[in-house]
């Protein structure tokens, strides 16, 4: 997607500097656009883990370029598939919920294992992380297509008003390589011409709606409207929403979805109001061993200082205030779960399909 | 309720001065406690509208002491009831969602104006809003005592576990004289020696949870977590919450109850997770002239620089940022509505009700 006149993804590798792989610090959004190189496995850990980016298909795709960067790293010479699969632990321990870092890792490590050299094997990360991009990519991109027709459906019994879309956290491009899952949808309408507005739901703690979803969709002109995460059930109640859109995490075979803190409380009112609400992701963010998602999806509890504290711009700089008094104790639940039975469809790069087993097997019979 | 070892309430007339009524100034907390001097009917009016105090029994009281100051203010000597009269319309245009603001101003006009002097209409005034504190305060402590009965039945079951209270906004001392309205059954228990531990959600986009109902219970001791509104859900889904306790703007005589922004959200939560919700309010924020919250019950939007901006504690400064892109819109809608069917009991200085006209018509008879 464009920033300003140039096209960018959320990660990238030029093959004239093997020795990096370049991302958009999505932290610095949306009061700089910032640049980072990471040049090892560390970095891309830590670029996980503090999330300088975020977003399921992204942690992936930098976890699986992680592997690489361990790959090259001259210091895991000796013993190298010993010290990839500890690369690979590694990763998967910098944040629990999305399924996209476990399956990237594991599956590019299963192949990195089966090259009979040090290059080989370098070669084999390298590529696993470009066709991992790639495939994301397309995903997004179907989504997007699929997404669209359920977006012209209302758009044709609005008659001309726009079509709200209420969604929730970022599941824009920048949460993917490109294009998005929740957003990839509404992107394709409004490059359609169809008249979309976009409900952007601040996402307390972290402001994602606002620092990223607006900043995103301001990108590339789509009329939004923020609000805080309270105020879903009001507009919902009050006809000001058409359907609501939102990425996932991990959904489980049984259509389950695990996605930022808030969502269930999201699905709950368009359940009790009568809008549709869809659920957007890729496979690669559906955990196929696993069925019910609250006992068997890790939520990950992230540091209180992130409800104490808030960033934002003073004037010129960008600074973080207390919002607490002194020696308050908060509780910083990343992630809930949304019951199938609140979810209208999932919308996947293989079509559209109810959230639940049969409606998941139908799309991807080869994983049951 | 005891700030450090004095005791206070949130507005206050001392007849050694009788030119000013003296409130704590809200907007500082929970970085600073200032005390504020009302002087004047536009002083009482921009303590409302401005928010220097909020939640409905203060402001119902807060606008019967802009009635007297209005009184004694000899611009207003000649045509003192049409001046009285004007000065209670301009005092109800304040805020138009808490119903006690309208009931404090009426009632108190109506009397006024049976005085046959300008000093019997002073004193007409002032007596009203001494007389209408003093009920107040009185109404918070029967709440308190009512609903510990609710969390005496849920502690015997938690034999000898927390009894763990979600509330929303701030229903405590600071929104009413004294006591509180949802807080009050919680500070009834604290002091009886029940082991009783409180989520306070933050409310967005002023954050009454955070500074002020944190403030609140860090005051008296009582153990709490804050969470971010979106929290909520994930909490109940997981057995974190015995009761959820909030307060009300104005409850229908049906039993809609309009309350903070985002109160609805988790009341459909606890709707999904048979966690009993609890609705805690005087009669003064019963309008028994509607039924159907949705339809007759003003919600007030206020500016969305309260959604672009936040305050907080910048090292020893206060000081506002800035968190949504340049150019960014913003919708602020102040309350929603919770319909009663989501509702298990009110909570009145009378007694414990269905949320219903049954239920409200038993306990008020007079008013149907």
């Amino acid at each position: 997607m464009k920033v300003g006149d140039q096209e960018y993804q959320t990660i990238w590798f030029d093959n004239g500097h093997p020795e990096k792989v370049s991302i958009i610090d999505q932290r610095y959004l949306p009061f700089d656009f910032k640049i980072e190189d990471l040049t090892s496995l560390k970095d891309t850990y830590t670029a996980i883990k503090e999330m300088h980016v975020r977003g399921a298909p992204v942690i992936g795709a930098c976890a699986a370029w992680g592997l690489y960067l361990a790959a090259i790293d001259p210091t895991n010479y000796n013993e190298m598939d010993e010290a990839l699969t500890n690369a690979a632990n590694f990763l998967k321990s910098a944040r629990p919920t999305a399924v996209n870092l476990e399956h990237a890792v594991d599956n590019s490590l299963k192949e990195i294992v089966k090259g009979c050299s040090r290059e080989e094997k370098i070669q084999i990360a390298r590529e696993f992380a470009q066709d991992y991009c790639v495939a994301e990519i397309k995903s997004c991109q179907k989504i997007g297509q699929f997404g669209l027709s359920l977006i012209e459906e209302i758009a044709k019994q609005k008659a001309g008003e726009p079509v709200n879309i209420l969604t929730h956290c970022n599941a824009g491009w920048l949460a993917c390589i490109d294009y998005g899952t929740a957003l990839a949808p509404v992107y394709s309408a409004f490059y359609k011409g169809i008249d979309v507005h976009v409900w952007v739901s601040e996402t307390r703690p972290r402001n994602q709606g606002t620092r990223l979803t607006a900043w995103e969709l301001k990108q590339a002109g789509v009329p939004y409207t923020l609000i805080v995460d309270n105020t879903a059930g009001h507009l919902m109640q009050n006809g000001m929403v058409d359907v609501c859109l939102v990425g996932s995490d991990r959904t489980t075979a049984h259509g389950d979805v695990a996605n930022k803190i808030g969502t269930y409380l999201k699905a709950l009112a368009a359940n009790d109001n009568q809008v549709p609400f869809y659920v957007a992701m890729p496979s690669s963010s559906i955990d196929f061993s696993i069925k019910d998602g609250r006992k068997e999806i890790p939520i990950e509890e992230r540091d209180q200082r992130e409800i104490h504290h808030i960033e934002g711009q003073l004037e010129d700089w960008v600074v973080e205030l207390r919002l607490s008094p002194d020696g308050a104790k908060a509780a910083n639940y990343s992630f809930d779960i949304t019951p199938s039975r609140l979810i209208t469809k999932l919308i996947t790069e293989r079509g559209i399909c109810d959230a639940s087993e049969d409606g998941i097997k139908g799309l991807f019979p080869e994983k049951f």
